[in-house]
């Protein structure tokens, strides 16, 4: 699969800078937020700030190689739930590992949510995650046990929900995340058969949508 | 009730100030967030920075009672709710109530979450609430309505994932909120009996708990 920097001709010390300085930012950003300066970067790679830009000219493609990963782990995740002859078990797992990935690196949402404009495999991805996850409703509404109501926008309004758990600890933002998403697999599944309980509707999100957002926000 | 800065000794140019600066600081905070400079409320209220800080020596005593007014509208929610002869409405309505005042205000949740030492006033109206609440919870459960492993944490839990909603206008996150509110109160509902299924342990939570985290952070 291509990526924003092909490594193909790099000599191996280049190549070990390059690995340190990816590492470094993968720690930072999920640490600190896409916002930390590419000087502690540098830094804490055990590299100077002009290898970093010399590898990395941009804080954007130095996000977008740091989460092609995360990325490739997302679509992986949808491919495999398309691959689960149960339908319903294959939706609740793909929210389930996306929404521990979530609570588990605070950056990974911001790159999530987030367009670059370089980043084009990153969007290339997400529309492939997003295309999968759309197959997966419809099984699972086909099954009787997703609510035919649910919208592609209840996806983005349950990652903006996860998004805003705030703990003292990676472990205490996992184990809130899974309760959040308990709750909400519970009230995705389908009403039982004459028990229709309709709910408001859905805002017009969509991951494309929120594109124009800003990643740095306070709370409130 | 009383109040961080008594008014009663003001002359009525003094207190046609103080409002001013009140209604100005309250549109910062809700649109720009708790952080919004002194100088920048100053100059929305048409006062000088001197008389600002005369007023309001801190940033902390200014919130306080800016949002004074918006805990005194969770206390009275409660209130309310607790004279609902129906307790699972009247547990809903307060959820449904304090979600939509957080959607509304972005400075709102900031203020609800976060301890100021000189916000003693503020404080004591969030223990009132926090017991009212804990005592429509036991009302709902008793009355079979609300599942019995709720726990206060998840009002904690629910309150963050509505602060996570991002929209690009008022209207917006109030149509998200509904819905994600909606579903979260669908999933709170007790489970019909025969037909028990459980959920992961809640995070340690508490209104509490939350003083010590900071009301500025990135998204993700």
């Amino acid at each position: 699969m291509p990526r924003p920097a092909d490594t193909s001709g790099l000599r191996v010390d280049a190549l070990h800078n390059r690995n340190r300085i990816l590492e470094a930012a993968r720690e930072a950003f999920a640490t600190l937020g896409l916002g930390v300066p590419m000087a502690a970067i540098a830094r804490r790679a055990g590299v100077g700030v002009a290898t970093l830009y010399r590898r990395f000219p941009t804080r954007e493609s130095l996000i977008t190689e740091v989460f092609a990963d995360q990325m490739e782990a997302c679509v992986s995740v949808v491919d495999e739930a398309l691959a689960d002859p149960d339908p319903w078990h294959g939706f609740c797992t793909v929210i389930e590992k996306v929404c521990a990935m979530q609570a588990a690196d605070r950056g990974f949402t911001a790159a999530f949510l987030t367009a670059f404009p370089d980043a084009v495999d990153h969007e290339r991805e997400r529309v492939r995650a997003e295309r999968g996850f759309a197959e997966l409703t419809r099984r699972a509404k086909d099954a009787g046990r997703l609510r035919a109501d649910f919208e592609p926008a209840d996806l983005v309004l349950l990652l903006m929900a996860n998004s805003g758990i705030v703990a003292e600890s990676a472990e205490e933002a996992l184990m809130a995340s899974r309760r959040l998403v308990a709750y909400l697999l519970r009230s995705f599944q389908a009403d039982p058969p004459g028990r229709a309980d309709p709910l408001p509707p859905a805002p017009p999100f969509g991951l494309r949508h929120m594109y124009g957002l800003s990643p740095a926000r306070s709370a409130g």
